[in-house]
């Protein structure tokens, strides 16, 4: 099957947002098994969305819209394949509720009377519930093609593909994708990709492919197969592969999971809680870490500790050792990772201390230097690092190796 | 004038990369005010890449490829721009002479002879020197229309698109586009659009485009005219509406400012500190806070008081207060706030208490419940809000709204 793709919206004709929707769809299309030849964006113009939609509709089997289908004036995407399809908009009473729904649960004042519009669709249309806004998105069936219209906002978008579209496309595409992911952390894109070359030159079926992520790299190797108990059998030897090659940098085989996620139930088996101190990073990591539903089982408290005067009085970090090496040094890193653990009882400790930018860096001391300390069982270690990027990239950095250095102390001391 | 632009890479189809070119190029285009109707993107395939080119000349003036200049075999854009022009491919010992000077430079020990493909261009081509790797642009003229070939990495497009695209483009184009923005906060996009409805059916120059961004909608006002006193002329009559209409709800009409960066300047003018506690945020607000350089003088620290302990322990929220009303309730988001504020003796404080899921809710108190203190001159408030979406979305709600309400707290005093 061949499958299309057209983003609509002025916003991505302007330059104003980058399309990564395109980006998504095309990867989880790739993994459904299905042929991606044309990509196109479309301003909010009648006209022009309605001859994409008919091009498309010639060359292509599935034609995935994205964008257009909100409130305002501007939002044509539902009304114009409709059109091209040939069928009239009628109201969905089932939309109509979940709409009325959505603002009652945000316990809106006003709604505007533009809001109703998102409950109408194109006659026969199969509705999909947009748990995550108010535009439903819409399957249109006719002559053995498929339209399918998502919402444009990736938070929006993103759900919905994963719980309702991806299982539409799986059961039009005969053939079985089954595909794995093991997720590393701690090693380099180009050095994880040079320690499995020789896999990816001979890669046929299943394939293996590498994605790159701030601190990690996540390989997914993908099977295509008759049934699904052949495509995995085609998959395993592959993971106990990597698994091999890449020993304890391997942390999770799963899916779904997270790096915080797996650290979270690394400290749980172990009955450890942990303290964060966040200076250069500013709750950025204990952020990530409360990603993880039910972490209060092992993370109770931080602290932002910005200035120097909070990692004195809220973690104990001596004057001496702020004046003597300054904010951004190891030593002060090991006493805010020790200190807050100490404060709070915690059997482990972590800190982040370092120069985000713009401004701040000096020669000795230049923009991207971040000490990370961590303390477990009675010793502290601080391990320095040098990010490339600006302030935002510069603290997400921070952050993930500040996880992955937690993780492998735990690891090094069950040794 | 009309330009179009094709993204040539099978890269890109698959979703290997997401496509930073063409929103670089459209916003880089707008500038120069040119109209751009239609983007796409096409893999290494002759004959569908062939077929965009052709279509793309039919309805444009001026069509950019980017991508499919390199040295390897599925590079196959220049060849097939030539093939659809009617050109036959020529060498240019100026090419040549500067591959061979960049491979000189890089120290290269073997040059491999499908580099010396890059040295033939289409004849007639006006050739575009590349400072930071081998492949060439080009720019094809034919019957009043240009055709513009680019290599496809960034860090070699951006700065040739710089240096000799955009003066070539500038010098078609005799009009110039000027755009302004003014920034809302605390109000709904349906809400926001229907206050200007009327302003949108007017519109033509300039035009007026909204953008929802998570608790804010963001107006472009946009102008096309000779100059840019001309064009600024037509934009701020419709600044000064929108200011009008929005009132305080305006933060910024600054391009570049964001909502936490407005609210550290409203801190810093006042000679305010700051003390964040935050439950189900856990960490994102003062990581949102810590965005802003140089934030430290109006925020030094933060709390994550994540379990009812660290409530009480770091910022003496009342066990009574927790028995009675729970966790997440009105009086814990206050008794959190003037706790923070007070404990660190600062001016303000905001908190965060809610249950951002997926799990932990009931009828009484569902996911999604929110509860938002702020502490502002001996005075504490807390705000309810019932947050749609997931765990994720939930969060960073309860940040942006958390800034909104400490805005609005220091607006209403100061009246």
């Amino acid at each position: 099957m061949v499958v299309e793709l057209i983003s609509v919206g002025t916003e991505i004709l302007l330059g104003n947002i980058v399309n990564t929707n395109a980006a998504y769809l095309s990867r989880e299309c790739a993994l459904l098994g299905l042929s991606l030849y044309h990509q196109s964006s479309i301003g909010d113009n009648e006209e022009r969305l309605y001859e994409a939609i008919e091009r498309a509709l010639k060359r292509s089997d599935i034609v995935i819209l994205s964008g257009g289908l909100g409130p305002t004036k501007d939002d044509l995407t539902k009304e114009t394949a409709a059109k091209v399809m040939g069928l009239s908009l009628v109201e969905d009473p089932h939309s109509k509720e979940q709409i009325a729904e959505y603002f009652k649960q945000i316990h809106a004042k006003v709604v505007t009377e533009n809001n109703w519009k998102q409950s109408m669709i194109p006659e026969g249309a199969i509705v999909i519930d947009n748990d995550n806004g108010t535009a439903p998105g819409l399957i249109l069936e006719k002559d053995g093609k498929s339209l399918i219209l998502l919402p444009g906002p990736p938070r929006e978008l993103i759900p919905m593909f994963q719980k309702d579209i991806a299982p539409y496309l799986s059961q039009l595409e005969p053939d079985m994708i089954v595909s794995e992911t093991v997720k590393v952390c701690g090693i380099g894109e180009s050095q994880a990709e040079t320690m499995i070359s020789d896999l990816i030159d001979e890669q046929s079926n299943p394939t293996i492919a590498p994605y790159a992520k701030l601190g990690e790299v996540h390989f997914r190797i993908t099977a295509k197969a008759k049934d699904e108990v052949i495509a995995r059998k085609l998959i395993l030897p592959m993971v106990e592969e990597l698994k091999n090659r890449f020993k304890e940098k391997v942390y999770t085989t799963l899916e779904e999971e997270t790096l915080e996620e797996s650290i979270y139930h690394l400290l749980k088996d172990k009955g450890l809680k942990l303290t964060t101190a966040e200076s250069c990073s500013g709750g950025l990591l204990a952020g990530r870490i409360v990603n993880v539903p039910g972490v209060s089982e092992v993370f109770q408290q931080g602290f932002i500790t910005y200035s120097n005067a909070a990692k004195r009085n809220l973690i104990g970090v001596k004057k001496s050792t702020l004046e003597e090496f300054g904010a951004v040094s190891p030593q002060t890193a090991k006493e805010m990772a020790k200190g807050c653990a100490l404060t709070m009882g915690s059997e482990v400790g972590l800190s982040t201390t370092g120069i985000a930018g713009p401004g701040g860096g000096t020669d000795e001391k230049p923009v991207g230097l971040v000490y990370i300390g961590c303390y477990y069982k009675g010793k502290t270690i601080a391990k320095e690092f040098h990010f490339q990027g600006n302030r935002s990239k510069v603290r997400d950095s921070a952050v993930v190796q500040a996880l992955i250095l937690l993780r492998e102390c735990i690891l090094e001391d069950a040794k």
